[in-house]
């Protein structure tokens, strides 16, 4: 794990918490992507060299509906940088820990995302993310 | 706010979830601490430029140990660094987010500190906490 990559907020509204998130961190989000696979719309604000990523649900079965409904608005997960997604999964698994994707899937920004299951993490929704390769 | 400082998990038992977040990070903590006012005991993880700390409660009125029996272990909150946090608390009041401490407290990690309500911030609880000036 090489640093915090980001950290995933779930909100209802996500042009009221763009500017409730600008108001905070005294800063805008510098985009906005959608996600189809996840039912999710994002943005992103740059705080530090790590980033706050808002999350609000596209549809009724996206996991960010289905988080709000069971708790609330709030903090939904960790994400950590990692350089290779498979080495990590390995020493993941060789851990103890459950991965809940076996296979990593697209994620926002450009990135290959896994999850670790909260169970076998305190209670921690913790997402593994690798950087694409660009291709040439 | 300049970079987040560190994220807090709320922990049942600090010593296993240090093993735990050994194992998840890579890397063992670097310091524990506890902090008698809040009713805590906490430990440190530095993950690139920013920290996880685990705070486990040291009695049942603590606010760690209400958040663990009211919801679950879990992340707790988010702390930003700022350089100077009266000038941060006006901002914030002015902005219409509510501080829960109107005084400072001190902090882990020999910080002053001080929370919004989460009810103005999208259910995240935000600490700002300022780095205390060393006595010469």
């Amino acid at each position: 794990m090489r640093k915090i990559e980001h950290l995933g907020i779930a909100v209802r509204d996500l042009q009221k918490s763009n500017d409730l998130f600008k108001r905070l961190l005294g800063t805008a989000h510098y985009k906005t992507e959608s996600v189809e696979s996840e039912g999710v719309k994002t943005s992103f604000f740059q705080v530090g060299d790590t980033k706050i990523e808002l999350l609000e649900a596209t549809r009724t079965e996206s996991p960010i509906a289905k988080f709000i409904e069971k708790k609330a608005e709030g903090i939904h997960h960790i994400a950590f940088d990692v350089e290779d997604i498979y080495t990590e999964m390995d020493r993941m698994k060789a851990e103890g820990f459950e991965i809940l994707n076996d296979i990593p899937k697209e994620g926002a920004d450009n990135k290959l995302v896994v999850f670790l299951h909260p169970k076998s993490t305190n209670g921690v929704l913790v997402e593994l993310c690798q950087e694409k390769p660009k291709l040439h």
